[in-house]
């Protein structure tokens, strides 16, 4: 979904002479071609960036390590190598494991906030990241120019690009977007065990519908993400049961007044969320 | 809305044949005259409540107490005694304060799940609880032919009407509604106070969006559940945090086979409940 977007958002804006793609199935590539998505399919890895001015991977996180430790010899000097994974110090670190001389200076990460529940090469669309932030997590090694360039490459396809360190990216991304979904995953599946389970989403509605909609997102992504961003995402889950306690508290001491100030706090936070997206 | 809702509906039906209400503002009164909402505002609950077949109370939970010993001298014999409140074994606590000597033969709490983020009765509308459920909880003194009218009232409307007793009301609505408003309000009320909140509503997407939106709801309405439904609403978080306890063990252990297992199960069940609304 991501990688044949990027490929189609950037052919369709003239931006790029030559699209190769790499999968580790021959039908994806077959189909990519016929999409017009990509240009050529490689046979391997080697051959797909062996004269790439970028090298963008679009894999899950946990097959990033192996993948760097394979397209190392191959890389042209000065490609840009980039990445879409929901987390970004675990890529660093796998990245530092494979180049313990000191990262190349067209290595930067990225993680573009965009994506739909599909999956797959026909789910791309040239459109999906208009709009959208794509945040950049450059290393030291970076070079200015190559930051550069890859803002360019995203800007082309609409993007609002912003960089920060990958810790900061990591942090924030484990309150606004992993938190919410284990908190989703962790009260389906509560209540999908509860004696009562039956009633209870026979008598469910609207708002668990909404609230839940991201438990329907793939287990095996947010499974590596939990294990790839495993510390901040603790940390949050932690915070988040502190205030839980806190609000369990208020609850059983019936304090209204209290009840009263949290929600009413909640609900302007959020109404404040909702109209900066207008 | 609900009360002048459910009054649009069975005017529209031809079901009623004279319509009085009440409101402590008379403002209200005038503004549903004027709607043809109500054929009649009651100068005090006396008056309104003395020829009524049916007595339906559409207002916060914390005013039923009082109401019910205003209106109890003056009710005809087996006149329907109702209400649409969002917890119900307060709703019979309160009623058997005011009648110890044993509930009335027509009295039998309801709650219809139905309503909008709006309130007043210029929200009404008359198809609201068309194709909603509506939960009746008839007492031990309830008279079968009571339950049988109230339930072709609701019907009606367009309702899919079904009975229970007030516990299991209240245990599943603080599983299916309660319990997700707590912890959606706790997410934003936790991030809203991160030293990183600007950016992390910043940089929130979609996915956040629909998991927070019933943080929006009113602050007072969920005060007032949190202080009737209590003692289910307080059972339903300490058992969602001993199953967050666990996912932060399998977070902090990596365990991916877990993992991946819970959240396949969740995502399944979501699913499946996704499916069923079909």
């Amino acid at each position: 979904l991501i990688g044949g977007s990027l490929a189609l958002a950037l052919k369709k804006a003239g931006a790029v002479s030559h699209v190769c793609g790499f999968s580790r199935d021959a039908q994806n590539l077959t189909q990519a071609i016929e999409l017009g998505i990509i240009d050529q399919g490689a046979k391997d890895l080697a051959d797909c960036v062996k004269d790439a001015d970028l090298v963008m991977l679009a894999v899950p996180l946990q097959a990033m390590r192996s993948i760097f430790s394979q397209i190392k010899p191959h890389l042209k000097a000065h490609a840009i190598i980039s990445d879409v994974g929901s987390a970004k110090g675990i890529v660093v670190d796998y990245a530092r494991e494979i180049w313990p001389e000191g990262l190349p200076s067209g290595f930067i990460p990225g993680h573009p906030i965009a994506g739909t529940e599909k999956s797959g090469v026909s789910a791309g669309f040239a459109e999906l990241f208009n709009e959208r932030k794509v945040i950049l997590t450059p290393v030291s090694e970076s070079s200015p120019q190559a930051l550069e360039t890859l803002t360019a490459v995203w800007q082309i396809c609409g993007a609002r690009v912003e960089s920060m360190d990958a810790q900061t990216h990591d942090d924030i991304l484990a309150a606004t977007s992993h938190l919410p979904h284990v908190l989703a995953f962790g009260l389906v599946d509560l209540l999908a065990h509860h004696s009562e389970h039956e009633a209870i989403f026979r008598y469910a509605a609207g708002g668990f519908r909404d609230f839940t909609r991201i438990a329907s997102s793939d287990p095996v992504m947010w499974r590596d993400i939990c294990l790839t961003n495993k510390q901040a995402i603790a940390k949050n889950i932690r915070a988040y049961q502190q205030h839980l306690s806190l609000m369990l508290n208020l609850v059983e001491q019936a304090d209204a007044q209290a009840l009263e100030h949290l929600f009413t706090r909640a609900k302007h936070a959020r109404d404040a969320f909702t109209d900066s997206l207008k």
